[in-house]
């Protein structure tokens, strides 16, 4: 039971007030500035952490909003683009052709093609599994997150299947979705729901980290197992758009990045059964102004452990393994989309969490370049690989400097 | 009640886990990047506002740590500095001789001679109100805030008196304070309690605001009047350090900007009698690591109607009420100390509220100057006034671009 003034204030005798002011209705907001041009490099950048320079290379140019990446055993790198093409870097070049056999998806903003993920015995299976937002009615518009799985043999994708298509939404609201196994063989998977309250919908599969076999059931011991009313598939629930997934490798414990309403950016550590709260809770305010919520927790939700406000459309999450910047070991990094004066520059947030897990800072990188961050991934040989969110956006790798 | 697992979430495992990647302890971070040199300007900038261009130009170098300006009718400025001195801009020039006549203050880090504000009836009496760090014994060190009164006559401070003196510390940790006037005709003081528990005993005058007559004694109608163990002159509790103090002109309310901790600063609107939380409750985090709070509310404690994760260690508070720059008119700006790569850019935040009193978006400004800002005041001319925070610190002149 709440007393009263004890939520957040409302605004008292503004409205009323501000009509005297005249013509603060509709103020008109300037657009995001563009984004520079991003140069050819490679540049070098101090870090916060002493000892640690940075050198930021180009790998390529030419993607056209890509959204995520997988790296190849030969060293090959797929980047998918979410207007529904699977790209190839090659020996470190852009093969101009896109690989063959991709499913075709609804493109718009927010939906298309989205994450890629190799099996765990790719090298002897070749099979990868996709993302995507698959249209299953132009007319009235109706779309799905789906799951789609294939194999990747001489250059072209084969076999490509529908293995999980989630509930239906009429398009209107992007939904992000990223996947990664785990070291359990089961593949984590989210969907969004950013409008109306499919989230909180136990037996409606948006809004939610699903845990499926590698064929797209749901996996043995999910926390809702026969419980009814309730999506064996769903291993949490109450999340908005989840942007980023990603295991934590000291902890063991999933992580996601999540993209809120206006200042309600969240990052979470995933546990089964667990309810994020979205849409009744949030630290966020709508995008019309009021607070999402009265109140910013209720009993039975799970709090982030951390959040953003103002909002920085968060992107990819990761945390990076390897031994050249061993400072980096702890830390969590998410990619920012905002750019302009309004919300400051895309970047790569370094979240600094310390041998406890209890975040001791935050440190802007890559703010130099002033590009939007869509991915960001812990890559071969003790690199971090971020892509950048443009109609010509670039793949890049960060390594310690000499 | 809370069921486990729905607080903020602890780290599971890590402490151990990270024994094996060693050297992670105590990492070494690099200090902040030194502040560029303020060129001599002006300068004009661009807004998020369509048609609104700003100029900015410096009234004066030459301060030491300001803190808080007054504006005399005639036009002058007094300018408070931390280290004791009141200043004064005489016809756009800085007197390189202090005002005779200002109390000794104990001067150290957020400690010093602070706020100032001129008594409604200024032109009159002459009468001008100063808070600062008193020095109540220097072994063990024991200070306290305290309210100065004196008049502004000739040139020099005189007939200065303590009217009153808040309770004491032992001088660890800053304590910050600010004054206004509100159109009842009495004074509302804030005072800080980083450490310890005063701001949540309501018989210490430390991490309030008090609401006080011209004499400094309790006003009458404050909301724990003849209450056992308040103390008379609480107006609200639970205030970590209050950086910035205003009235909203547009909805006549009361707010605050509240340094907290680590991603935990606040803005607050000020309610007679509410309690804000602190140390019990916060959003961010203690600078060791750990939430300061399981749960970012509870019962009885009034939210903040804006906060910043991460923190920008707010200062100053001001609202627009000049006609130049009507887009700006229900607005809040703060200043922001935060420098370096770690945390961003010193700069000057423009929450934009609409006419509903919702937050709608944030502007960061004067990000082009890279200055600590310690304070931003509503002056005279339509214009807004920056005070920033350095050794050879800044006036600064905000209007609109021709």
């Amino acid at each position: 039971m709440m007393t009263s003034g004890t939520a957040r204030p409302a605004m008292r005798g503004l409205a009323a007030a501000v009509l005297l002011a005249g013509a603060l209705s509709a103020p008109a907001q300037r657009g995001a500035l563009p984004v520079p041009p991003l140069g050819d490099g490679p540049w070098e950048f101090p870090t916060a952490e002493r000892g640690l320079d940075i050198r930021v290379s180009v790998v390529t140019k030419g993607l056209f909003h890509p959204w995520d990446m997988a790296f190849l055993p030969g060293g090959d790198i797929l980047v998918t683009e979410r207007r529904g093409q699977l790209r190839i870097v090659r020996n470190g070049v852009l093969d101009p052709d896109p690989i063959p056999g991709a499913p075709v998806v609804h493109a718009v903003r927010l939906s298309g093609l989205m994450d890629i993920e190799l099996h765990p015995d790719f090298e002897n299976n070749r099979t990868v599994y996709l993302t995507y937002t698959k249209n299953l009615n132009p007319e009235p518009l109706e779309v799905a997150t789906t799951l789609a799985r294939g194999r990747f043999v001489d250059g072209r994708l084969e076999d490509v299947e529908d293995i999980l298509v989630a509930d239906s939404w009429p398009g209107n609201g992007g939904s992000a979705s990223r996947i990664v196994f785990g070291d359990d063989g089961y593949l984590y998977m989210t969907t969004g729901a950013s409008n109306g309250n499919a989230a909180q919908d136990p037996s409606n599969l948006r809004g939610k980290v699903l845990r499926l076999t590698e064929d797209g059931d749901p996996a043995p011991g999910n926390p809702f197992e026969g419980r009814a009313g309730y999506a064996p598939e769903v291993y949490s629930m109450g999340h908005r758009n989840t942007l980023g997934l990603a295991f934590n490798p000291v902890t063991g414990e999933l992580w996601n990045s999540e993209m809120g309403p206006n200042g309600g950016d969240e990052v979470n550590i995933i546990d089964a059964g667990a309810n994020y709260g979205w849409p009744d809770i949030s630290f966020g305010r709508s995008y019309d102004g009021p607070f999402q919520s009265a109140l910013p927790w209720r009993e039975g939700v799970t709090l982030p452990v951390a959040h953003f406000v103002p909002g920085i459309s968060p992107s990819g999450l990761a945390f990076y393994t390897g031994e050249g910047m061993p400072q980096w070991n702890t830390s969590a990094f998410i990619g920012a989309l905002r750019v302009g004066q309004v919300q400051g520059t895309g970047h790569l947030v370094r979240i600094f969490f310390d041998e406890n897990g209890n975040e001791r800072r935050r440190e802007a990188l890559l703010t130099q370049l002033g590009q939007r961050i869509r991915d960001v991934k812990d890559g071969p040989g003790g690199n971090l690989y971020v892509l950048t969110e443009e109609d010509d956006a670039a793949l890049l790798r960060i390594e310690p400097a000499d």
